[in-house]
C-alpha cells in the first residue's frame, strides 16, 4: 500500500485523548478488536481504538451515514468475530478506515454529512470499561521460525559446534500450532506438566515444567485466503494480510527437548498462546516499512519467494519490548523489569514470504487464520526474544531491577509484551500490550 | 463400554438391506455422517447409515416419539455439523443409539409406541442418492505417530544404522496438522509443488513433488473435550471419544525430507487430508476391542499412560485395506489393485493413551476435534500403510495387478481405503471407504 492522507502526521481528532503524544491509538492507527462493556451480557462486536475510547462498530453501522463498501464493512464488524469483515478484502478494509478517519478528524465537518458529532460521540465506549474476545474465529494457527538471530542463539545453546539447519536460508520454516488454547492478554497460564528427560537419565519422568519460557512474536491475521490447490504469489501476498498483534508463544523447554524429535514441538507449546486484543492494520503500518535484512552473500531466495514489487519495503520496523513483573514486585508495587527490546525489522523472512511459502503447495488459508512470526530476536544479546536466550539456558541468570534473578519463568511471574512504531515525520502508533501471569502447575 | 443388546448378532432390521451379510451398515453399526440429497440445496444435517439407506435425523427429530436424552440428541443432529451432538456426551450418544436400534429392529413393535413403520420409512433416504459434508467443524487436527512397525520401517529406510527415537516407547508422539485442507472421500487432491533438495545438491529447487504418498490412518473424533489447564485421565479417556473414520494423511516425501528439520512436517502434509464420511461409534466398536500389543521387555508406560481399567481391551481389531486404482485400470474397467492389508490392533499406543497424553499439559480438546492415529502398519512387509514402505522408498517398486508398477503415486491414481470389523459371534460392521484421486500439479 502507498501512503495516503490517513498517514498525515498533522491530522488530529476531535476525540482529544487520541492526540496525546503518548497515545498508542491516534487517528492514524485505528486498530480493530472485538469487545463489549466489561461484566455485561452484551454481545461481543467489532470496535476500533481511538485515544481512550473504543469506537463501537455495531453502533456505527446502526447510525447510517456510511455508504457502499464502508457501510458493508461496518455491518460485517457488528458481528462477534471479524471473519466476515476480513473476507470482504482490502478495498473494504480501506473504505472503513477512510470513513472513520474522516468522521473522527477534527475540523472537517463536511466529511460528516448527515452525522453529527453528538451521534458519533454516542458510539464511543471508554476503553477502560471494556473486555475483549478473540478478534476472529481462528481456523488454523501456524507458527513460523524466521529470526536468524533467534535461530543462531538456539543452535549455539543446544549444540556449540552446530550450525543453522541447511533449509533456514531457503524457506521460512514453520509448523502447525494449536488453536484451542489461544487466549487473549489477561489469560492466566497454568504451568504445564509433562515428560522430561533429566540429564544423564535414560528414563523420563512426569512433572511440572522446570523450564517454562515465553517467546516474543507478532501474530499475523490473514484477511483473505485462497482456494485449496492454488497459491498466493509473493507479489500480492500483503493484500491478503489484515494486520498484526502481539503474540506470546509460551514454551516449556524441557518438555520440548524430549518430545520434539522427530515431529517437532507438541505439548511444549500447545498448553497456551496469548495474543493482544488489538490488530494493527497493514495500512496503519505502511509508514514503517523498511528493507529486509538479508545479509550479503546469503543465497537469493527462489523465485516464488522473491518480491520484486516492494524490494526495499518487505520488513516492518516495529519496536518490541518484553518486561517481567514478579509476584514480589507486584506485592511491593514495583515496576516490571525490562528483559529485552528489539525490532521486527531484523527478521530474515518477510510476512509476504511467509504467506507465499505457506500456500506454494496448495494449502488453503482462510479469513481469520493466524500466523506467528516466530520468536523475534535482534542481533545483540539484549535483543533476545526468549528467556532461554537471555539466560543462556540458565547458565547466566537474568538480573531483574528488583534484585531477583530468573533463568526461566517462576509461578506468579507476569510476562508483559508491548509494541509500537515511530518514525520521524509520522505519528507514532502502538499495539497496546499483552500481559499474562503464570499459575502454579496442577500437580499432586 | 460393556456389550449390550445392540451388539446381539441375532438382531435384524425391518430395513432388509441392513441384513445382507456383506452390508457394512447392519443394525449393530449405526454410524453417523452429515449429508443431504445430492445436487440439491437442502440443508446438510446428521444421518445414520442403515443398510442401503441413511436415516435422516432431522426427519427423526421432527417426527416426535423420542423423549429425554434421545430426543435432545436427535435435535442436536438436525444441525449441519455434529459438534453440538458430540458435546452432549456419551449418555446422549447411547440414548440415541438405543432408540434407533429399537425403532429399526424387526419384530419389536412395542418399542415403536406412537411411531409407525410408515413414518420411519419416510425418514430413510437412499444412500446412493446423497452427498456428504464434513461431519463436524474441526477446531484442531492432531496427527499421531503410534505404529511401531511403521516407525521401524521408516527408520530402516532413512538410516540403515539408525534406531527408533528414544521417546517412542515413552509417549504417543504427535504434531499439529492442518484443518483447512481436510476434505471428504471424493475430494480430488492436487499434487503439491514445493522445495526439494536433490541427492548430492546443495541448493533446493522448486517443482511438483516426485514422491507423493498416502498414509493409511484412522481418524478419531473427540466427542467431549476438557477445559484448558485440566487433563483427561487415561481411565476415562474413551468416554471422550465419539468414534472413528478412515483417514488418508497425504504426504509429499521429498518436500518432507527437506523441510522437516527442526520443526517437523509442514507443507509436506498440509495440502490435503482425506477422511471417510461415516463415523463408526466407539459403542459399535466395543465387540472388537482387544489387547494392546506392547512387546515383552519394553518399558511400562508412566502412570498417566497406564490404563488399569481395561488392560486387555485398549486396542481395536479393525481390518484395514488400501487399494490403488490407476488411470489406466479405470479406463479399461479393471479393478483396483490391493496394496496392503493390516489391522489397527498392532498399534503401540491406544486411543485412550493418545487422549491422555494430549491433555497432560493442560491443552484443551474440543468437541469435533480430530486426531489421526498415525500411519497404521503391521508387523509384516505386506501390512505397510504407506507406499514408501511398500516400495522401500522406490528401491522395490510395487507390482500392481494390472502389470503396472508404482514407487510413489502418479497423476490419475486413486487411493481407496476401506475398513471393517469381524469377530465370531458378532455382526460384522464396516467403515465404508475413502477414495480420492491425484490431480496433476499446477506447474508452468
Amino acid at each position: 500500500m502507498r501512503l495516503d492522507h490517513t498517514h498525515d502526521i498533522g491530522a488530529r481528532s476531535w476525540v482529544e485523548s487520541a492526540n496525546a503524544p503518548q497515545s498508542a491509538f491516534p487517528l492514524q492507527n485505528l486498530p480493530f478488536a472485538v469487545f463489549r462493556r466489561a461484566g455485561t451480557a452484551e454481545a461481543f462486536r467489532g470496535g476500533v481504538a481511538l485515544g481512550d475510547y473504543v469506537i463501537d462498530l455495531d453502533a456505527v453501522a446502526t447510525l447510517g451515514g456510511l455508504s457502499g463498501m464502508a457501510a458493508q464493512a461496518a455491518s460485517a464488524c457488528a458481528q462477534p468475530t471479524l471473519n466476515a469483515f476480513f473476507a470482504l478484502g482490502p478495498d473494504a478494509w480501506r473504505a472503513l478506515r477512510h470513513a472513520l478517519f474522516a468522521w473522527f478528524k477534527a475540523g472537517d465537518a463536511t466529511a460528516r454529512t448527515g452525522v453529527s458529532i453528538d451521534e458519533l460521540t454516542a458510539c464511543l465506549v471508554p476503553r477502560n470499561e471494556v473486555e475483549y474476545a478473540l478478534p476472529a474465529q481462528i481456523g488454523d494457527y501456524t507458527d513460523f521460525y524466521t529470526s536468524v538471530d533467534h535461530a543462531r542463539n538456539i543452535v549455539k545453546l543446544m549444540r556449540p559446534d552446530g550450525s543453522l539447519s541447511a533449509n533456514f536460508q531457503w524457506m521460512p520454516i514453520a509448523y502447525h500450532g494449536r488453536v484451542s488454547s489461544i487466549g487473549l492478554s489477561g489469560q492466566p497460564v497454568r504451568r504445564p506438566v509433562g515428560q522430561r528427560l533429566a540429564a544423564g537419565k535414560r528414563e523420563p519422568e512426569l512433572g511440572p515444567s522446570a523450564r517454562l519460557d515465553y517467546e516474543l512474536e507478532l501474530g499475523i491475521f490473514i484477511g483473505v485466503g485462497n482456494e485449496q490447490g492454488t497459491r498466493i504469489p509473493v507479489e500480492s501476498a500483503d493484500e491478503h494480510v489484515f494486520g498484526l498483534c502481539l503474540l506470546n508463544d509460551w514454551s516449556a523447554r524441557d518438555i520440548q527437548t524430549w518430545e520434539s524429535v522427530p515431529l517437532g514441538p507438541f505439548l511444549a507449546k500447545n498448553f497456551a498462546t496469548t495474543i493482544s486484543p488489538w490488530i494493527v492494520t497493514m495500512d496503519a503500518l505502511a509508514p514503517f516499512r523498511t528493507a529486509l535484512a538479508r545479509p550479503e552473500g546469503d543465497p537469493q531466495p527462489l523465485d516464488y519467494l522473491s518480491s520484486q514489487a516492494l524490494p526495499d519495503q518487505a520488513a516492518f520496523d516495529i519496536q518490541l519490548e518484553v518486561a517481567l513483573e514478579t509476584a514480589d514486585a507486584r506485592r511491593s508495587g514495583k515496576r516490571a523489569s525490562r528483559l529485552s527490546r528489539t525490532s521486527f525489522r531484523h527478521q530474515y523472512w518477510s510476512i509476504a514470504q511467509m504467506v507465499a511459502h505457506h500456500t506454494i503447495g496448495g494449502c488453503n488459508l482462510r479469513s481469520g487464520d493466524l500466523l506467528g512470526s516466530g520468536t523475534i530476536s535482534g542481533p545483540t544479546a539484549s535483543e533476545a526474544g526468549a528467556l532461554i536466550e537471555l539466560s543462556r539456558a540458565g547458565q547466566s541468570p537474568v538480573e531483574l531491577d528488583t534484585g531477583e534473578t530468573r533463568s526461566f519463568l517462576e509461578d506468579g511471574d507476569a510476562v508483559v509484551m508491548s509494541g509500537w512504531c515511530e518514525r520521524a515525520g509520522f505519528a507514532s502508533i502502538g499495539f497496546g500490550e499483552s500481559r499474562s501471569e503464570v499459575l502454579p502447575a496442577m500437580w499432586e
